[in-house]
């Protein structure tokens, strides 16, 4: 099987993402993650751009790596200077990485509007600076930066440059997309010349400006590049740069070719998760191939069809990735999908049960009035034991109010709450940063003299959603709560067009649910 | 120009997204702005399957469409029945469309595994159904559902599916990869086939579980389709379906094919929010052309680069899709665009005034504390106007209270509020469908009997947002409202770990803002 060559930028390219903004403790933890994975080349950072990297630099030295070849990434020395007095020069050299990545011109544009040089001094420029860094032991690889554009304006200039930089000594070329607004086919076109062209090994760096970069990367890959770079995630400037991760499942599912061990696939779903998790930012959930939307079924035919077989609805196995199938709860969901949920609430629930049209039609109105069960599991299993005719309520709210008085400052939110809990009374009163923090404070006081083990448990997420907004105050709005034990989390989910009531619902349950599992 | 025609599903596939539920409002909203944008043609759901969507076609056949078509979108008939007997295809008769969009299996294995029933039965529900609905009136567009996988298993029994649709008279034969694993390179190979060998218009459907919907739709437009399926934002289920917004821009700047009006392509960029907003789905700021994210540049060599030349770092004019240029992490950049925003409010002030720095101190305070202005215009207009010490409170509120008793019922939310305007005091209260409206109801009565004019104003849109939703409901929310006089719309924005105290600033820079108007 042909082995592609991966090169990681996140550190680099993916650092320069709206939003994120890594510490060097970061970035050690990203570079052992992507050594684990297998990774075969990691570029560190700039060290001739700011203090933070060159630190970065100093301490991953210290760390000893299996798989990954770690890069320090820099530009071409300057006009009308040699390599070896050039400060950038001297601040890679200092990285001391077994490889650098120097990206050089390659479109005339930019030769003259930005360097403000010669065309001939550039091609001097990435010729010599190469030439040195490989003299002093270095692989270099070589980022054609606007390689695509440059070439589509001046074919004979970008080919100058590729050869400049093959005659320095370059270990890699690498065509790189710098404003990511080249068409795939040509991308996959201007490929496969310069792989006929050139003798060096050819790469390929695409972003995603056209959310194209991963279809683009792969084009590249079919027509002969050896190498790809991208981010995971596909963090990076703008729209982000090619994203790895679906590369790299691209390569070894779509494409039969290898890239990583196969051991290492499984990880995949884990990779992408922790690199959001350090980056702190959000994972998108309908990535392909690791998301967790991207094998959950919400389509009712769609959960009818996996369960007869999965290959139906499936390009591949989730566990292949790491990832794994879910089925969703929705008014589209249809029948198949909730007899699975059923299934694992009350084991003899069939698909023509009389309960199941029941809770079928009770589930079509809920949604129909707002609510919403998808992460609200527990909601919904009280509403099936209710339907069931099997809900013992464990207390009863008698009193309830709710008051705030000029609501400028903080805490000014108090609840009076009044439970019965066999046979007696208690009433409660709480004060919190809100009206439903008072509220949840004052019932969970006055249940927790009945039921102790109420007192462990506490709110971990807290979403509105207004429903009809142009409704404004009067609209309807949803709100789900999340509330854990310390053991378990559950979700659960209130509608109304008062919001205090919404959370109200919510709330209670959420205590039902938590009381219910006890008695189980 | 060759015009492609575009297909949203976002209504229908893209209603199955994780976290998607649409209300019959959210739909009738999103009819409204594909048809003003200029889609060809748009699905609305699948009558046959949940009352919600009988009760949208019902509703939607009351607004003219100016530019699409409507599209019913259901299933062929039942193995051993015929059209005219089958409830399903009933169903999706009462919803009285131009247009049908009828999808039947392409893949023997399909057919044999969820149909169970013979391959020819299976052609003979195609075409019998598609003929009994052309007879109707109906212009049917014929959805292949898994064409490529079972192209690539069986592509003879594919193919004959397709005949079936063509027999039966369908106006389009859709190409749809419904499990999204076809790698693009065969999307592009098989659709080059189908368009050669079928006399019916062919179109394309693919789903993004590999990350290359958007390559691999417009790969078969370069084959020949001449219709796209998709929806606003990639919407759908898994990881969602093609998105259009990213096709449309493709097809008109990368590959020179027309499929809207030109004057739509600035469009773009609010197309894509309002169907997010309409959603409650965060905007993916990253997204291609049309994120905040597209065009923004980061200091040093890009924003210098930008500054020469916008050519040198952009693959097209942010003005084409409606976005704009920024310049992130850059102090000069930062101010510069401040500066053209206070220059609206207030046309003496420079860069270097002693006001502007003032004023940037203040935004970044509110912005720390979870403010956002963006969206809220009127709220950052009334903090400028407070810097720059030109603020005279029209009243002032005296006393506030707000309750709400056992709140199970409707309207049992009530709010008591005193004014003073101008040494004059004014007592009113107000009960609401909850605490929010009833704040809304009896502020606006206390003061309309000294500004007559807030009679005629009221609320348009009130949407709440939890800051940090892991502090569950002690956590900090933000709410903004949009407010109309029948003649201009003006938003607002306030936060507190209280929402009926952010709710009120809201409000309340909402009524300020109108006087202000008026004394202008």
């Amino acid at each position: 099987m042909q082995k592609i060559h991966l090169f990681d930028t996140t550190l680099r390219d993916g650092a320069q993402s709206e939003g994120v903004s890594f510490t060097v403790e970061d970035k050690l933890r990203i570079v052992r993650l992507l050594d684990e994975f297998g990774i075969d080349y990691v570029e560190g950072g700039n060290p001739g751009s700011n203090p933070k990297d060159v630190e970065f630099f100093r301490r991953v030295s210290e760390i000893p790596l299996r798989n990954s070849k770690l890069v320090a990434f820099g530009s071409t020395c300057r006009p009308g200077m040699e390599p070896d007095e050039d400060p950038g020069v001297a601040a890679l050299l200092r990285a001391n990485t077994p490889c650098c990545a120097i990206f050089g011109k390659c479109w005339d544009f930019h030769v003259a509007t930005i360097l403000r040089t010669s065309p001939e001094e550039n091609l001097r420029m990435i010729e010599k600076t190469i030439r040195y860094l490989v003299r002093l032991g270095k692989e270099v690889v070589f980022d054609g930066e606007h390689f695509f554009d440059g070439y589509q304006n001046n074919p004979e200039y970008a080919l100058a440059a590729l050869r400049a930089a093959e005659a320095g000594g370059a270990s890699w070329l690498v065509l790189c997309d710098t404003n990511g607004g080249t068409f795939l086919t040509d991308i996959e076109k201007i490929t496969r010349k310069m792989v006929e062209t050139m003798k060096t090994p050819i790469g390929i760096h695409c972003h995603n400006d056209c959310g194209m970069a991963i279809g683009s990367s792969l084009l590249a890959v079919r027509a002969g590049a050896a190498m790809v770079q991208g981010t995971i995630n596909g963090f990076g400037e703008r729209c982000g740069n090619a994203d790895l991760i679906p590369i790299i499942a691209g390569l070894h599912f779509k494409m039969g070719l290898s890239c990583v061990a196969q051991e290492s696939l499984p990880q995949l779903y884990h990779l992408a998760r922790e690199v959001s998790n350090v980056a702190n930012i959000t994972f998108n959930e309908r990535s392909p191939y690791v998301g967790n939307s991207a094998f959950a079924h919400k389509g009712g035919m769609h959960m009818d069809g996996i369960l007869k077989n999965p290959a139906t609805f499936e390009h591949l196995n989730p566990d292949a990735v790491g990832n794994s199938r879910r089925f969703l709860l929705s008014e589209v969901g249809g029948r198949s999908g909730l007899v699975a949920k059923l299934h694992q609430i009350e084991p003899r629930l069939r698909k023509d049960s009389p309960e199941t049209q029941q809770i079928m039609d009770a589930l079509k109105q809920k949604e129909f009035e707002g609510y919403q069960f998808e992460g609200a599991e527990a909601s919904f299993e009280l509403m099936v034991i209710k339907c069931l005719g099997r809900y013992k309520p464990a207390f009863s709210i008698l009193d309830f109010t709710v008051f705030c008085e000029r609501p400028e400052g903080e805490n000014s939110a108090k609840a009076v709450i009044k439970v019965m809990v066999g046979g007696k009374e208690r009433l409660s009163a709480a004060e919190g940063d809100g009206p439903v923090n008072a509220m949840d404070l004052a019932v969970r006081d006055a249940l927790s003299v009945f039921f102790p083990s109420l007192q462990a448990m506490h709110l971990t997420d807290y979403k509105v959603r207004v429903l009809n907004s142009e409704g404004a105050t009067a609209a309807r709005v949803r709100v789900q709560i999340a509330s854990t034990d310390g053991k378990r989390t559950w979700r659960t989910v209130g509608v109304s067009t008062n919001i205090l009531e919404a959370s109200w619902i919510a709330l209670i349950d959420s205590l039902e649910y938590k009381l219910m599992l006890e008695n189980k």
